[in-house]
């Protein structure tokens, strides 16, 4: 507080280690730390020893967090969990030995997953979801992104970037949506991709103009959409004076990275098999790289994203759950931490600055991701002896209590 | 009930699927069923068209699963869930690039936890332990084995096994505890394993004695305990009729596998590397494989157990976490089912037998892993459509209620 006169903070909590993640490595870690918030936002957060005035006075609340540790709230920003059904069906036959080809053929993937989603109406939809958002904020999430791309006709599309807004209402998440309708090509567009992207770019400035969008993102990919057909997309984003983002490079090179990099892009997300030319083109751009371990977990890919070229080239690395019915069924943002380190070899700190201040990034926001005054106040306490048990433990929950704007959200389950 | 006259039972619950996991394939589902239990055993599990009279007089309480799923309650056969310290910091070291060697030379590695396991009072080590078994049982484990073999010591060993022991006290979960004195060779008997072998042999009749053991395991393994160690450890614990178990065959193919079978043995235990041979001798024992899939993800292992010699040779396989510090910090029963159809290729059926009726089997208990009449009233409420769920979600948390002993279970967290 400046002066004597000043209002009390909202909150204090004190006796805690900080993991502000301030700088660009290590945790910033401050030893018998305090952290105050006042009007949504970090008024301080350093050590105990520089509070201005006694602990007690200073704030309306004072939390004792004898001695665990804060991080900033933890941000999911590749997520499409808004959907219908699941596809556990499936996963069973797969590993009872049915082909892809036989599901397909049956009706099965992604297309399941648009039929199930077109049918539940908007109130089902955020029935089927709300648990698997309050899954990542028990956990310590306090920004999450949410996609669309399961309607893949203009009301579907709608009514899952409403749902994604009202996870927010309900949860007290930070939710960020992200129009995903270049996803996959719906059945009644078979043999049409052209004519469905002139359908998305049609969507995109009435879905927009409802206040629904907050980011473009297309699968570019031989199995999804081209280049060419990518880049209108980002043209009709770009129009809009919105940010784009792109599934990139996850099964193939199709020079995705670079093409989303071009348009001043947000991320490229999965990147196994971005080339070196397409980190440059990511490093130049500003733009970064999200890892997504958890569909790579799930289908066993073997090919690792070009981790050291990023790290050389300074290409941020963020870390997110992709959680969706088919190649990430992963509902835990602490698991796609430890995911990163053990199949990807990412430091338990890169990985915890992947789940914040680089996720961040990845959503363009510049207002959280740290323990720092003046950005939000968005953060977790952890029972926890040192950062790297955020990526070591599997299962279990350390969270103890998670604050989003200053609010603290109880029992979140 | 039998007659007009019996006392109603103490539960049912009604509008459920039942996965009895009744017989030797299939979940033995059925659609609509209902669950009754008295006494703590379970009196009903079958059609609700087939129960003997109205559902509302039959029981004190009558539960609506609203359509919901019930299971056996989870067994996890193979943990060391009872340890002091952790090692995230030798976790983030080995990401950060040091080696094996400059670890252990540093004093990290197993003689780290036992000597934070050492160092810890009886008191301290259940406040550590109770998290993680907690854990198990929020996600539907009724029953847990917990091993010692962090102290190397009497008072070590002893200690370990009565903070088990006080496990089962505080959460109601049945705990079953397995003395593994054969774990390591502590520092103070460094090149005499076969005098270490000899102190063992001797802390078994003491610790017994005071009722503290169910069986008796060892680590036979280059890195650990030979072949002819084994044996006399086996020895002495059928000189007390003591089950045994083995720790066989998971780095290299040590004929574990086929030296517990020769005593009867309970289970051999990882098996990557079991022979053929070695899966005949488990055949003709009755000896249950217990597939650790979290060791074998941390460790980025490559052999694959021989599942199929498994399959066709009939030996059952479990599914267990082998919750650890080193190579398991893993909290979920439900993540190692993931793992398993992940990493091995198990049917999600497979992965819920192995948490179930194989699990229990792997513990010598009959008692338990099926809904049938007769057996414990150990049992779980899912929040899922179909059994195969609970092995496709990666995260979130989807039991509703667990009871043990026909008691439920609040609030386990
Ligand atoms: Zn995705
Ligand atoms: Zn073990």
């Amino acid at each position: 507080m400046d002066t004597a006169t000043a209002r009390p903070w909202d909150g204090l909590i004190v006796n805690a280690h900080l993991a502000t993640l301030a700088g660009d490595s290590g945790y910033g870690t401050v030893e018998d730390g305090a952290l105050g918030w006042q009007d949504g936002r970090i008024v301080f957060a350093g050590p105990r020893a520089e509070l201005p005035g006694a602990g007690e006075t200073l704030a309306v609340e004072v939390v004792d967090a004898r001695g665990r540790w804060i991080t900033p709230g933890l941000v999911d920003c590749h997520t499409h969990l808004v959907f219908g059904g699941d596809r556990a069906g499936e996963f069973e036959q797969r590993l009872q030995g049915v082909s892809y080809e036989e599901i397909a053929r049956a009706g099965g993937g992604i297309v399941s997953t648009v039929h199930a989603t077109r049918a539940a109406g908007e109130d089902g939809l955020l029935a089927q979801s709300l648990p698997r958002a309050r899954a990542l904020l028990a956990e310590g999430a306090t920004t999450v992104e949410i996609k669309s791309g399961y309607g893949l006709e203009l009301d579907g599309e709608r009514r899952m970037l409403k749902v994604a807004r009202r996870i927010g209402d309900e949860t007290g998440l930070q939710v960020r949506t992200t129009f995903l309708g270049a996803h996959a090509l719906p059945p009644e567009y078979a043999g049409r991709a052209d004519a469905y992207i002139d359908a998305v770019c049609a969507w995109l400035p009435q879905l927009h103009g409802e206040g629904l969008v907050d980011a473009v993102d297309a699968f570019c990919e031989r199995i999804g959409f081209d280049g060419a057909q990518t880049r209108r997309v980002f043209e009709a984003a770009r129009a809009l004076g919105l940010p784009v983002k792109l599934h990139a490079d996850q099964l193939s090179d199709g020079d995705g990275a670079a093409l989303v990099a071009e348009f001043g892009g947000l991320s490229a997300d999965h990147v196994e098999h971005t080339s070196a030319a397409g980190v440059q083109a990511m490093a130049r751009a500003g733009t970064v790289a999200v890892l997504l371990p958890g569909a790579f977990h799930v289908l066993r890919e073997t090919k690792l994203p070009p981790l050291d070229e990023f790290r050389t080239q300074g290409v941020p690395m963020a870390v997110a759950t992709d959680c969706n019915p088919g190649t990430s069924p992963l509902q835990s943002l602490r698991l796609a931490m430890s995911l990163a380190c053990t199949h990807f070899r990412l430091t338990p700190e890169e990985a915890l600055r992947g789940a914040t201040v680089n996720g961040a990034l990845a959503l363009g926001l510049a207002d959280r991701g740290r323990l720092q005054p003046g950005l939000r106040a968005d953060f977790v306490l952890w029972d926890i002896g040192q950062p790297a048990e955020l990526a070591y433990w599997l299962g279990g929950n350390p969270a103890v209590s998670v604050w989003i704007g200053g609010h603290r959200i109880s029992h979140p389950l």
